[in-house]
Order: C-alpha cells, then structure tokens, then sequence
C-alpha cells in the first residue's frame, strides 16, 4: 500500500481509496502553500515515497490540477530536476448579493483573481427570484468566458447577506433586502441546468455552444451558500492582513454591521451556520429604531444610517443612496482630511460605539485581531483612536487579551473573495472532485480507473 | 508498515513512531468509548490488521491501560473470544480553587468517579500562596491514596475562578478571590516536587514511602491549569446531559458568571486561553457596581449577590455567607416550591436578565444547547420560564436558531470533572506518556523498547 499521512485526531477507519484521495490533497497543498519544487523534494518533504508521488502527481496532472514547471539545476551530479507548480487552469467563483448590487469573482488555484465584476442591481426592488435569474446569468456567462480563456469553475460559493443555513443552502432571513425563506442554491441550480438564452451577444467560438444559437448549455456545478459576513471573515484569514490568525473576529461595516469569527483556525458556524450574528445587541441608543423591529440594536449606533446621521443633514448628498457608496464614503473620508468638526465628532462616535460591542467581543472570545472592513476600512483612521479607548476601558480581559484592531484591506470584495476560497477549497480538500467539472480535462470515468486501480 | 488511520485533514509529515502512537489512541478510544470487545473484532472495527490489534492491545495491556475482559462466546464454530477491556488504573485528577473551597476529584479511565473531596477554605483571606500549599498537600495525599489503593494519577488539571493563561499556567486575574499573576502550574509542581511531611497519619502500608517516616516521595505529575467555567462546559460536553452537542455554551451561576463555550466541538479558548469571560457585558442595571470596578455589568444582575438581592433582605439568613450555599439555595428553591412571591419574582427576574444575556450569545455562537450549572441548575424551573420567554424576545435568529436551554446535572463538580477528564485526555491522545506516571507498571525505559521495535 502507498505510505500514509498521520492524522490530527482519531479517524475513520482505514481505506485505500480514500488514503489515495488524501494524498493527492497532500501533494497538491504542498505545491499550493510551499511553491513549486520537484518530485523528488515533495517525496522528502511529505514522507511519501518517489513512486506514489510520481503516480499521484500524473493523477494531478491529468485532472489539470499541476503542470511542469520550471526545471531546477541544482549545480553538482545527478540530472536537473523538473520541477512541478500548481495549474492555474482550475478556478472558484465567489458570488455576492448585496442591498444594491450583485457582483461574481473568479479566483485561480494559485490564488490570483482572474475576474471580478460589481452590478448594480436594487435587489429589495426587484425581489428574491428575478434577482436569482440576474445571478444566474451573471455566473452563467462568467463560466463560459472562463471556458473560453482555457479555464475552468470548479464550485460556486455564493455571499447573501443574511441569515443562512448552509447544509441546505436556504437563505432564512435577511432583513436589508427582505428575503425570507429562500432556496437560494436549488434555485441557482436548477437555473443554471436548464439551456438558457444570453441577451447579450454569444460567445462565438465558445466550443460548449455546439449549436451556436445564441443559448448556452445547462451547467451543472457544486453550488454552496454562506453569510457575506462569514465568508468575509474567511477571506480575511485567508488572504487577507491578517491572514493566518487563528483567532479573528471580522466586523464589516455596510448597512447593518456584519461578524464572522475565527476561533482555532476555524469559521464559528453554530448548530445551523447563522453564527456570527451581532449587530443586534441591546447596546445602542434605546431610542434608534432597528431594521429588525427593535429599538437600540448595536446597529443602529455603528451601521451606514448611523454613520450618515452622525456626520451630516438629510440635505447633504452624501446621505444619497443613489450616488455609489464608495464614493460617499471618500467624500466624507476627505472631509475628515481637512478637519471638518462635524465628520470628527461623528467618526469619534462611531469609534467609541464600535469600541463597546468589540469589548463584549474580546472578552467572550478572546481574539488576537479584529479586523475592519467594509465602511469601517475606509474610514479607519479617523475610528479606530476613539475605538481603542472605549475597548481599553470596557474589555475587563488584562491588555485586552493581546487583541490588535487592524483595517481589512480586502475591501468590498471581501464576502466574493471568500467565496471563490470555499469553492477552491472543496477541490484542495479532495482533488479528484473537480474531474466532474464540465470542461475539466479528465472525466469522472476517467478518474474511476485511475483510483480503482489503486484500491 | 502497519495499516495506518485517515486524518481529517492535511498533517503533518509521515512518521512510523507517531503512527504506531496513533493506532495505540485509536484501539484504547475504541474500547473506552465502545465497550469491551474481542481483538477479532478491534480489527473489523478499525481497520487494522489482527496482527497489529494483538500488538497494540499487548502494548496497552504492558502499560496498564488495558486488561482482559470476559469470554465472549458467538455460538457456532471457531474458539470463544477473550475480550480486552479498559483497565480503570489509571486515573485523572480534577482539582479546583474556588472563592470558599478547595476540591480534587478523580475519574478513572473509564469515566467512573472514584474520588470526590470539598475542603472549605476561605481563599481570599488565606491569598495565594498558602492556598497552593493547601492544594499541593490535597493533591498529593489523594495521589498516595491512589496508589495505595492500585490506581495511579497520570496528570491533575486545576480549575481556577478567574483569566488563566493556559499555557504557561498562568492565572493573571480572578478578582473574586484576588489573586492577579499567579504561576499556579509551576507553584503546584515545585510543592509536588519536594518530599514533604504529611500533617496527619501516614499511610503505612505505601510501597512509595520507603523511610515510614511521615514523609512522602516527591510527585512528578503534569500539571495543567484552566479557567473552571471552560472546563464546566468541557464536563458538559463530554460526561454532561448535553454530552456531544458539538455547539453548546455552558453558563455557571455562581458569585459571577462563568462562560464556557464549544464551537464545533472544541472548547473555544481564543488567543491566550482567556475565552468566556462573559460576566462583564453592559447589559446589566447601570446603577449596580460590579467587582470589576465598573457598572451595569451581566453578573450584577444574574449573579449570587443579585440572587440574594432579589429574594431576600439583608437580615435573612439565605444571605450569610457562613452558612454552606448548597444549603442555602435549596432554602429559596423550597421558598420558591412553597409559593413565597418575592422568592418568585425575585426568579423570574434573574431569569429575564439571564434571556437578555442569553440571546447575545445566541446570535454570536448559534449553539444548539445553553447548558445552565451552578446555581441557575439547582433554581432552574423556576428561572427558565422568564428565560425563554426574553430569550425568544431579543434572539434575532429565526426560532433562536434552534437553542434549547438545559439544566447541567453535573452540580457544584462540573469544573473538577471538567479538569480529571482533560487529564485523562492526554493519555487516550498518547497512551504511551502515561509511562512516565509515578508508579505506572510500565517504565520509560520499556515503552521505549517497545515503540523502538516499530520503528
């Protein structure tokens, strides 16, 4: 039998197939995290003999998973050793719905974005099944350009902002945008497996299109949902600046005020995945309504309405939900540059309010970070002084627990990059999976023989 | 090569030693946690091969983990089965400082109590250091206790009532016994390590008190600290009627609150071990000053003393700490049973202020179960009512994300059992280590000559 990796804990009883499966996972993580090498270093570095990595990395190989890369000269006798890298080919996609718009994101398996799009949709307005329809058409055609560009959608993750349960991808509740109750993944699902017309033009030379007819054939690819929160959270351990802290608590602030927790290196999810939900704690102003229909909800003191009231009129444009978020918030950002009172004062308070609920935070939880995203991100400076304070004087942990607050510097992509992470991590995780892939290279049967000849 | 088990994730590199320490954890697990069985059927139910099942059971069997059970007799051909079963030698001891009481408990390997002993001590006024001195010398007459009675102790965990840095065994805060910066591992290993006198009667008849002199041989035991509210729910989750809800928050009533919480079935400890200190959100009545120095603190309105406050004036002997509180709370339960209406308002708005809490950690964590110990388990029928009923007012989870509230039956002994079991722990993740236990029938020298042979 092939050499075995020791596991963490008690396991499963023993099985080849699935031994098989696992080292392929091990020798394709091992490129991923540690960079190209040959196979004879992946052998002295796994434990695993120069013959199971040769077999497992032309499985690799043929799943379109690794390649050659370049060959290593090592100076001194013996021949130059080929080297072998990760295959950018195979990618995840991340999706996100949001209050006002939908946005797909494809990351590779080396972990480069190949494609990010942002469209603006008013997704209370159009409700839950025609924003469904935009989605899938959105991941649709995004999967058909990357078949085109020689690549290939191994998963799709998908960020609601919400309460969701994960196992049977159903959105519960999701106050911002008025779902309730929502099959999102069946639903995108059963979208993307019917023959489906583009409006915009064809993909000509698109070879899925055999009949070149202006419709797309079905696509049938693992589709998962998760809390834009969570996922923004995974994305921050993952890739982002604090990546790698097993302790993590991610705050993203846009309309309502998003958590994700990462405790030992693993996203908190609780009994049905709706963890992580904190904007509502009864530490604000008694007298702010909340979108939930309470009164003083976290919330209401450190969400977008809060910070808009804070730091300026009704009258003022940048309280106008028709000009982009983005640019609102540089133009408040710009005022604070040049010392506007107001936007002071206001920014001061936001920090002092974000500092209350992130003591209750640090002390339950005990993180090593915090880190900020979405408006809190961009205005950080101006919070993060005021916040600081307020933790200091309420965390009752001594030194606060080590906890640092850090900016996110993922951005608003945060939730998508999250998703295009999960995806990918279903391949990493077992990569024989994506030969069901349409347009992988290796077929399922293909896949069969090979693992069957193991076992 | 032995037949080796699965991981559940990538590991760490191919090790032959650590391997065959693996298999060891695996077939004890097995027969600790499903009952005795032949080795025939050791090797059905893991996997390995019958050759190494006889290996491995012989191994366990040298170091006094496991012995043989009964005679299994199927029926039919082929010669009856001798049984292996767990041997309850060896033992792991629980001991706790608590603001009014020292404790130690021990739990032998098959999960039986065979030790349980409550020393009153009033630990703020006797301070730290004569506190250790009374822990070390409980330690070590019921480790002599043991072996005089054939069992040894393979590791003691200290529950201790305040912030503790678990991996250097550190306590840094407990303010209601005020100790601050406390190195109560290395303090309890240093007073182990000396010979040292007994005060009362020795045990004549110990093979480890060579000069029956009243003195005793010094004790090389590891030894491991943590916060008691953490090992409560460790207890909960592993012995509890909650066992093996894998999201579960314990939650201890007592002079504070004490915060345990299991994520995905690992106690969430954070960064420096300090995770569950959850007494301090400001949620409680602003006017009432907690120990902390601050106030409105939860645990000024859930805590002993707003128990107190609410159903009795100070004149009432429910309220004189002098008297045992076991005593005292089945008084307000027998007040409350009777009737009593300030006993019973008095509950119901420890309740309410308990769901308020509740529902915080209801949408952070979304556990499945909120386990309730100490004093909120002993009055629990009559605080649960106004508890669910806030609870299901304030959760913003749809049908509170599907917690249900449960009583602990582990009583007052919760964080003992808690702390014997983690002991117990690091023998059934590494069987061998337990031949380095004083008095463990295996050598140090011979496991290594067993495991040599392997590798």
């Amino acid at each position: 039998m092939d050499d075995g990796h020791l596991p963490d804990r008690l396991a499963a009883p023993f099985d080849h197939v699935s031994l098989r499966r696992h080292n392929l996972a091990v020798v394709l993580g091992k490129l991923r995290d540690g960079g190209p090498r040959s196979r004879a270093r992946i052998a002295t570095d796994t434990g695993l003999n120069k013959a199971t990595v040769s077999s497992l990395v032309a499985e690799l190989s043929e799943l379109g998973l690794v390649r050659d890369g370049d060959v290593e000269r090592a100076g001194g006798v013996g021949r130059p050793g080929q080297t072998v890298e990760v295959d950018g080919r195979v990618c995840g996609l991340g999706a996100e719905v949001n209050v006002d718009y939908i946005a797909v994101l494809v990351l590779d398996l080396r972990g480069d974005e190949v494609f990010y799009r942002r469209i603006p949709v008013d997704v209370p307005s159009l409700g839950a099944q025609r924003t469904l329809d935009e989605l899938a058409r959105a991941i649709r055609s995004t999967v058909a350009d990357a078949r085109t560009a020689g690549r290939y959608v191994a998963g799709v993750t998908v960020a609601l902002p919400g309460m969701v349960e994960t196992a049977p991808g159903v959105l519960r509740h999701a106050p911002n945008v008025g779902w309730r109750d929502i099959g999102v993944a069946d639903g995108l699902s059963a979208r993307l497996a019917e023959p489906a017309s583009l409006d915009g033009p064809d993909s000509p030379d698109s070879p899925d299109s055999p009949d070149g007819a202006g419709s797309l054939e079905p696509i049938r690819i693992p589709i998962r949902v998760d809390n834009d929160a969570n996922l923004s959270a995974l994305a921050e351990y993952v890739m982002g600046s604090s990546a790698g802290v097993p302790d993590l608590v991610h705050l993203t602030g846009e309309t309502g005020v998003g958590g994700g927790v990462i405790a030992d290196g693993t996203l908190l999810r609780g009994n049905h995945g709706f963890g992580g939900e904190i904007g509502h704690m009864p530490i604000g102003d008694p007298n702010q309504p909340c979108g939930c229909g309470r009164f003083g909800c976290w919330e209401t003191s450190v969400g977008l309405s809060a910070l808009l009231r804070e730091v300026a009129n009704p009258a003022d444009t940048i309280t106008d939900p028709s000009v982009d978020l983005e640019v609102r918030l540089h133009e408040i950002r710009r005022r604070a540059q040049v010392g506007d009172g107001r936007t002071l004062r206001g920014l001061e308070a936001i920090g002092t309010s974000l500092g209350l609920g992130a003591a209750i935070l640090v002390d339950l939880l005990n993180p090593r970070v915090i880190a900020l995203g979405g408006y809190f991100a961009v205005l950080g400076e101006y919070i993060l002084p005021a916040m600081e304070a307020e933790l200091d004087q309420r965390a009752v942990l001594p030194g606060r627990g080590g906890c640092r607050i850090e900016l996110s510097s993922l951005g608003f992509k945060a939730a998508c990059r999250g998703g295009a992470h999960v995806a990918l991590e279903a391949v990493l995780t077992d990569p024989a999976s994506v030969a069901a892939t349409p347009g992988a290279p290796a077929s399922a049967d293909a896949v069969d023989e090979l693992t069957g000849g193991v076992a």
